[in-house]
C-alpha cells in the first residue's frame, strides 16, 4: 500500500484541526481517556510491534542507550496511559480569556485562548512521544502530525492507532492523531517546509536536528535546545546547602538538559568549599581552569571547549570567579539561555543575579533540575524553549495555544 | 570611511542589550523624552537630508505615494517627536509579574516579563518607522537593529544620530539605536541570518520581504502579513449598522491591511440589502459571483484571485452565501487571518462566529478598521501579526518581551 503523501495527511489535519478548536473540554478529555484504555487494551499489539523494532535495533548494533530509549514494557506502556489520563485532569487553556477592557467608544475587547492548529513533532526512537506529544497536542485543542523515526515506526503505528480508537471513540476526528509513516530522510525537510499546514513546529532531538530546523524550516518552530547550565557559589553561600544543590544539579540525572555542566565558585571561599565540593562528587571527571587547579591538584585542565560544552553526562568544569560580575560575565559569555542558579544568603548577590542573568529560569537555592515542566507545576511538558519567542523554558498546555483579539460593538466604525 | 560591518553593529547591539535590560523605567523614559527633544532641535538637518532622499527619488522615478511616504515636513517630524513622547507615557512592560505560585516543597516561582534583547527591524523608504520602532524597542528595554531602505538613508542617518544622542543623554548606551547604513540588497540576506544576535526580526514590508524572511531567516521572527478581511452580513443584521460598517471597513482607508477586501453576505437578505450597499460603496469597483450580478447587474465578475487578493485599493469582491456555515468556510478558505467581522442581532451566530472564525482579530458589529494597537488601546504598536507563535494581531509593548521563570528556595532538590 502506498504511503500518505504528506500533503494529504497534511490536509486531513487541518481539517481535523478545524473541528478540535470548536470542541468542548469534556470531549477532548473523554477523547484522551479512551486513548488511555486503547493503549492499555492494545498492549499486545503494541509490545510485539515495539519487541520488532528493537531487535532490528540490536542487530543493526544500536547502543544499549538507544536501545533502552527505544524498549516498552507493560510498565512503560502503563506509564504512557496513565500520562494522558493526568493531561486529561488538567486544566483546559482553550478559551481562557488572558485580558480585557473596554474601550472609550464602547467596544468591549478581550484576549482570549485558541488553540494553535496543527502542531507538529519531529522526534528520534522514543516511542513514549508519540502519546504524551498527542496527549497535549488534543488537550489544547490541536491537532498533532507526529514525524518519528524509521527506528521506532512499528511501535509508532501500534500506539497511533490505539490513539486514533480512543479519540474515535470520543466522537473527535481520528486524525487528530496522524502519523507520518514515511519515514525516509527527505521527508523531515519536506516536513519542516509544510508551511500553511503546520501552526508550531517543536523538534525533538540533538543539534543536527535543531540546525536543519534552523536553516530549512519555513514554518514556524520552537527550539528546544541545549543546556549548558551553571551553577554559581556566591561568597556568602550556605556550604551545606551549596553541596546539596552542586550533587544534585549534576548527579542526580546527568543526561539531561537541566544537569548542571560546569560549577561557579567565588575567589574569596573557592580555597574553603571546593575540596568538600570534589568530594562529594565523587565518581564525576573534574576539569577546571588555573585557580581551581591550584586548589584541586589532581583535577584536568578546563578548556573553552569544555566550557562551553553540554557534557549530558559524568563530567564537570570549575572555575573560580573573581565575584558576582565574574560569574555573570562569565555566564553571559557560556550559557545557552536554558537554567541558571545562584547558592547565597546575600539579599543583593540573588537580587542581581536573579535579574541580569538572560536564560528561560533563574534560581536561587535551589537546584536547576527543577526546571522542568511537572516539577515547576505546568502539569506536563511537550519540551524546554530556550528562544525567547512563544515561549521560554518549559512549555505546557498554555505554550500549545495562541490569542485571539475578540472585539464587540454595537455598529462602532472608526473616524 | 568604511561601513561597520554586520558583525561588528551586531556586536555592539547585544552590549548595549545587555545593559539595557537592567535599566530603569525612569532612565529609559528620559532617553525617549531627550531623543524627542533631538528630532525637534535636529529638525533642519533631518529635513536637508530628506530633501536630498527625495530629490533622488524623483529623479529615478518613484511613484508619487512612494515619495508622499519618504518625504519628512515639520509636522511629520513633530509627530515622530510626540510619538516618542507617547510611548514614553506608556507602562514599562518589563518586570511585570505575569503569574506566580508556591510549590508544594516551598519554591516560589514566578514568570517575570523580560526584555526580548536586540529587535531587528527591516523595513522600506518610511523614515517615521526609524524613530517609531526605536522608542517602542527601547522603552521594553530593547536595542533595536535597524535595516532601512537605500531610498531613506540619509535621513534614517539624520534621524538615528538624534536619536542616538537622546539615549546618551539619558545615560544609556547610544548603541542602543543601531542603524545599517551599508543598504546594499545581499545585506538584507546576511541580516536575517543574525542568528544568535537578533532575538526577534520584525519585517515591515511586502510579500516579497516575507518571502525572504520565511526562506531565508535563521533569526525568529514575527511576520505582518497581508490582511485579506472579511465582513459578513448576517440574515438578521442591522441594515443601518451594516451600512455604515462595510463603508467604513472599506473606504475610510482603503490602503491598510485592516480594510475589507471582501464582503459575504447571506442569501435571504441579499436582495433587500445589497442594492443599498452598493449605492453606499460609490466609487468602489465592485466583483462578485453569480447570485450578487444577478441582483446588481453592473456588477463585475469575481475570480477566485479576486477573493483571494488583497487588493490595497478602491475594490470589493461580493459573495452571497447561504448561511453562517457558508460564511464560515468562506473565510475559512480566503482568510489570511488578520481581522474577519460579522454583522448580526443573532446572539448564536455572534457566539459562532467569535469562536470558530480563525484570525488574528473577530469582531462583532464593528469595523475591522479598529484591529489596530492604537484603537484597541495597547498605546502603540510595532506592527500586526498574523501568525499564530509569540503574538497575534496588533503587537505593543508587552509583545516585545520575553518571559523568564524566576525561581526562589532555600535549599530545594530533586528527588
Amino acid at each position: 500500500m502506498a504511503l500518505d503523501s504528506l500533503g494529504e495527511l497534511g490536509r486531513r489535519s487541518r481539517a481535523a484541526a478545524r473541528i478540535l478548536a470548536a470542541t468542548t473540554t469534556a470531549a477532548k478529555n473523554d477523547a484522551l481517556c479512551f486513548a488511555a484504555d486503547a493503549l492499555d487494551s492494545g498492549r499486545a499489539e503494541i509490545l510485539v510491534a515495539n519487541a520488532e523494532d528493537v531487535a532490528r535495533a540490536e542487530q543493526s548494533g544500536a547502543t544499549p542507550t538507544v536501545v533502552d530509549r527505544l524498549r516498552l514494557d507493560e510498565g512503560r506502556l502503563a506509564e504512557m496511559a496513565r500520562g494522558l489520563r493526568t493531561v486529561a485532569a488538567l486544566a483546559d487553556p482553550v478559551g481562557q480569556v488572558v485580558e480585557g477592557w473596554v474601550r472609550p467608544n464602547g467596544l468591549v475587547v478581550r484576549r482570549v485562548r485558541v488553540p494553535l492548529g496543527v502542531v507538529g513533532i519531529v522526534y528520534e526512537n522514543r516511542p513514549n512521544v508519540t502519546s504524551d506529544a498527542a496527549g497535549l497536542c488534543v488537550k489544547s485543542g490541536n491537532a498533532v502530525l507526529l514525524r518519528g523515526s524509521a527506528g521506532a515506526i512499528g511501535s509508532n503505528i501500534a500506539i497511533t492507532a490505539a490513539l486514533r480508537l480512543g479519540v474515535a471513540k470520543a466522537g473527535l476526528p481520528a486524525d487528530s492523531v496522524l502519523l507520518v509513516e514515511d519515514t525516509r530522510h527527505e521527508t523531515v525537510r519536506e516536513f519542516v517546509r509544510l508551511r500553511g499546514v503546520i501552526d508550531c513546529l517543536v523538534p525533538r532531538g540533538g543539534p543536527a536536528l535543531v540546525a536543519l530546523v534552523v536553516e530549512q524550516a519555513t514554518v514556524p518552530y520552537v527550539v528546544d535546545g541545549d543546556g549548558n547550565c551553571h551553577v554559581y557559589i556566591d561568597a556568602d553561600a550556605d556550604f551545606d546547602i551549596a553541596e546539596r544543590i552542586v550533587v544534585n544539579a549534576k548527579m542526580q540525572r546527568p543526561s539531561v538538559c537541566n544537569a548542571m555542566e560546569t560549577l561557579l565558585v567565588h575567589r574569596a571561599i573557592a580555597a574553603a568549599v571546593l575540596p568538600r565540593l570534589a568530594a562529594a562528587l565523587e565518581g564525576v571527571e573534574l576539569v577546571g581552569d588555573e585557580a581551581t587547579r591550584a586548589i584541586l591538584p589532581g583535577v584536568g585542565v578546563a578548556t573553552e571547549t569544555d566550557f562551553a560544552a553540554e557534557f549530558l553526562g559524568l563530567r564537570l568544569a570549575i572555575a573560580v570567579v573573581d565575584d558576582l560580575d565574574g560569574a555573570l560575565d562569565h555566564i553571559a559569555r557560556y550559557s545557552t539561555g536554558h537554567s541558571e542558579a545562584i547558592v547565597t544568603r546575600d539579599y543583593s548577590a540573588a537580587r542581581r543575579f536573579l535579574r541580569e542573568v538572560d536564560a528561560a529560569a533563574v534560581l536561587v537555592n535551589a537546584s536547576t533540575r527543577f526546571v522542568d515542566g511537572g516539577e515547576l507545576g505546568l502539569g506536563a511538558e511537550i519540551g524546554i524553549s530556550t528562544q525567547k519567542l512563544h515561549a521560554r523554558g518549559p512549555m505546557g498546555l498554555s505554550e500549545l495555544t495562541s490569542v485571539k483579539f475578540v472585539i464587540e460593538g454595537d455598529g462602532q466604525i472608526r473616524v
